[in-house]
């Protein structure tokens, strides 16, 4: 058997989303955004807020997202606080310096940062009698889960925002593959929690089932007025809007996002779990749809006839750390064949 | 019957393309653009080229293709010259301006600039001794179609084409609408002038059958270099990017891109010709899939019941100017209905 | 005799700017502006602001000044509504653009625009159901006195402010020649009222007998916070920030800005009367430093030998219009030289 | 007695330098840095170049002269590689990412870079199968001498230069206090050096005796083309250019700028030896004219009553890493009067 767990994006869309878009194609509506779909997919998302009145938005991608709410949140001399190994701060091609912002970086070795290096990194820049020529932490950006597959937890997020409101960041989450840190163990932040205490945060959609799209929750009012601009200006704003309505409207109407991580994450913890049992140590204790096991470079040379991986990083002489990526497409029986192709650890 | 004109985007997609997205679905394929569809829709584009070595990109829609093709093109102190109808002088919330460059615009009165007003202006720039003081007309940017419709002929490309060699300036058009064009009366610019005579343009699909997604064709060979980089900063790279391949795959294999403008021209023109029959002139002489009628108020008011069609201006106390569009999606018997219900001006 | 006319920065500073800085010379001081002179050039100048409380700074240069209180004002999708003559929009490269915001320009032949050109502007924006997609008025600049000497009225100000007003954009008056503007005759708008009706203002000190700098007065105080970070970053400070600090408490300890907007008017009105008196006409009716007479181009010629001018445009077959430009540092002699060179028309 | 060492730019400017202008005062000449003055002071320096034919150009101050070159420099999706302690990546308040590009930092303890970790930085970029999804270092940045003293020897420079040719960066040396690395001990990087090896560098002005202004030397050809255009609109041109042209006129007349530094490094190294006879450590081994003394906070205490110093850093519970600065203007009595200030270590 062949399958490529190279990462989430390799299959298209859910059979349920494609079919929802046939279904709908003749159907005349309004166009960028203005469209029933849309308002349908919003009013679904919003019912799960926990009663947060959010704006919802529909764009393109993903560093579309970032980038048009990182720049509409903050002043020409402000940066954005993140993770060293954050998206916006190593795979954007520069796309958050190139609307005229610095990324500010903390260090981590899990993909997460901590209120206390957030209050301090803060709280040192407006110590220095200097300020003024640096620049200033204007906000805060996460993943969720990080790039690396953890999960902040509700304490964790809580203490993040109140040092964001004592400093007046807006925190914007990064929810790229947000199902998945739903379907994590012991997840204890969901739809309510994210719009209790950011800012701002995405679901996305193109790693979850859909063909291509990400929600966009506001739930700071000062940052809701005139938003469309913003999405027109950078490119954000589709057309057809209808096509990410649709796709929203159906992962949302009754729970296919939710089901969609549950399988992802349940297929790479079993990954997990068959690779520690063969003895092989894992780089980062990811609870989500993304393993990082260490291994034997002769294994992987031999496992790759017939599997895909990404290669994370060099290990040691003889190892290196990949990545294996499941999704709402990846079939059991291909997790199966990938733990019965690699032996036990002598 | 009940149909809405208002533009050529209210319907979905072709279901040709739907269906290819389909067959698809399942099949893994390689990300943000490097997969194997994508590099089959690039062979059946360049092999309309007339021979010429350009680069096709697939980028997620209009504004983006637009603002990163000249983004890329330019030096900061460089801007574009354009009708001051033009798109991106009056559509795109800025988005030329948001990467740092001024759209330097031309009077027009059909939406069309002529090489002798863009020849005569960028003189006039290099004879003032406070040159340096001025932005720097660095690039021309023409849409083909025009905004109302109006078509460059092989000649009026050419000439402008020469003039942008005199001065270095690249030249770009902006194709949204571009195989509407092909299929204008006595059409003599198509894909291999395109290729001939521009340094890049592209070639809609949002409105001509897919569900979104540009292609950019580079024939400049110094604007080649990394423009991937280009597109992923910009945020015109999709993870699927395969979902942009498999469209203009159909819309290129067997010349169903040309079939669509083709219906949706004659559709347009046969509303022309059945305004015109009944008396009623046409604000602008459009060969392709706009056409623009001066109609009175209240006659709007009443097809208003039943069309959609756009709002363009006032034209006098008693008549406004109207848009009604027409797509691959337009029936036969919306345009019958439509002219049905329009009487004959007494 | 042989002199310049050419413009209002020929020759250096007024001497008593350069005595002042070569007193304070070997004085140490703090830098970027936190020093003693500026902080006592900023207390002259808010005593003469009629009570208002405004925050005043000082930048190297106009361009910057304009580039930095503008990016400092308006939102990503915002641009700046100003006369097509506006120094912002044709004389400084793009240097708005390079921020990211459109200059959107309206049609003057004075050199000024109105309260109702500018409400119809603004209403047209808000009233378009495509809003959007087009940059939203944001700010309105302009010049005190315009590019080509005119001055608006305490009235015509006080309109314009309320438009801004009901529209919530700052306005900004850009002031590099502001004293020739305090002595035209029948002036009603000084500093007060500059004050009272402006977000921020400039205060030219480079065509003002300074070597270099301007004033940034800032009355709206949503404006006022960390200000000094925009200054920095677009490299707007000055290491040794005194050196504006001094310039300006030269400038405003007794009066000598005015006296040097006086001296400079009172010549340039000396050749406008002189030149009607001669029977040419003027192209403006410029009552401030700059004199546009359309003189015959023999006589430009010949005048040239002695004379400096700026060239402005062609006026018709045998005549152009020309800029003379008067300063602190014109010899009433140098004008009356002038004068009896040109040849009463015949 | 009282001086403050807290930088090289307490004091105004060189009274040579003050006399220069004073002197030319009255002098009509041309503007925006096309005067004589100008023109003669870019012609001493090419004088100095050992035979390169770089282009000269002043601009207003060390900001804009670093964005203004390297947004110059380099395209959008490039950024510019330099160290962690680099001027441009802490204390210009982002003006580089204002401009649009990520400021690439690699770990320094010295202040300095070298070839090896560029090289090896740049490489493991290309090596990266998701390359486009990175920013491309497209430029390296050095300071002569670093933000903490140190030089660049001929060996180091030449070593950087070769890696940037190999993978076409332009490299950039900011010499804000260059005249001081000149008069660094063992000093083998002088103006020909930098003429030779980088692609463009600055002289700076403010530090070594001007009122203000930096000198931009441009060596490499491709980057000479329309660069007043680039001054302009970023706001370092200025309307009295003569300003800049008289200043670094005499600067380089007849070896003042030399001199100049020649005198604050000899101040400097008396510090320097001073405190380390004593029995105090210094935190940096800089040879130029910043001094960097480990020393207890008690006695920094005591010393604050007469001499000024930037704090730097803690160093451990009982004491405090400082700067003494000295310039043009420092009285060897004040260097005198502070040693004797300070007690030897116990």
């Amino acid at each position: 058997m062949h399958y490529n767990f190279m990462n989430d994006y390799n299959e298209c869309a859910h059979e349920r989303v494609l079919e929802a878009i046939a279904r709908a194609n003749r159907e005349q509506d309004d166009s960028y955004g203005l469209d029933s779909r849309c308002a349908n997919a919003r009013a679904l998302i919003q019912a799960r807020l926990g009663g947060a009145e959010s704006d919802v938005h529909f764009l393109v991608g993903g560093t579309q997202t970032n980038l048009t709410i990182i720049a509409a949140s903050i002043k020409p001399y402000q940066g954005v606080v993140c993770a060293v190994s954050g998206h916006i701060n190593v795979h954007e091609t520069g796309a958050i310096e190139a609307t005229g912002h610095k990324v500010l970086s903390l260090p981590t070795d899990n993909g997460k940062i901590t209120a206390q290096q957030i209050a301090l990194y803060v709280a040192a820049h407006y110590a220095d009698s200097t300020a003024e020529h640096m620049v200033q932490p204007g906000m805060v950006y996460l993943s969720q889960p990080t790039e690396v597959g953890t999960v902040y937890s509700k304490d964790e997020l809580r203490a993040i925002s109140r040092v964001c409101l004592l400093y007046g960041m807006p925190l914007y989450v990064d929810g790229a593959r947000l199902g998945d840190s739903f379907a994590a163990e012991g997840a204890d932040v969901f739809l309510p929690e994210l719009a209790q205490y950011t800012s701002a945060f995405s679901i996305g959609g193109t790693k979850m089932g859909a063909l291509l799209g990400e929600a966009l929750v506001i739930n700071d009012p000062t940052l809701k007025k005139d938003f469309r601009y913003h999405i027109k200006q950078r490119g954000g704003m589709l057309a057809k809007g209808r096509l990410l309505g649709i796709q929203f409207e159906t992962l949302f109407a009754d729970g296919l996002y939710d089901e969609i991580g549950r399988h992802a994450v349940k297929e790479a913890q079993r990954i997990a779990s068959g690779v520690r049992e063969k003895g092989y140590a894992l780089f980062v204790d990811s609870p989500t749809n993304q393993v990082f096991p260490i291994l034997p470079r002769d294994l992987l040379k031999s496992l790759a006839d017939e599997f895909g991986y990404a290669f994370w990083q060099t290990f040691d002489e003889e190892n290196d750390v990949v990545r294996f990526c499941t999704s709402w497409a990846t079939p059991p029986e291909a997790v199966d064949a990938l733990l019965k192709s690699i032996p036990a650890k002598q």
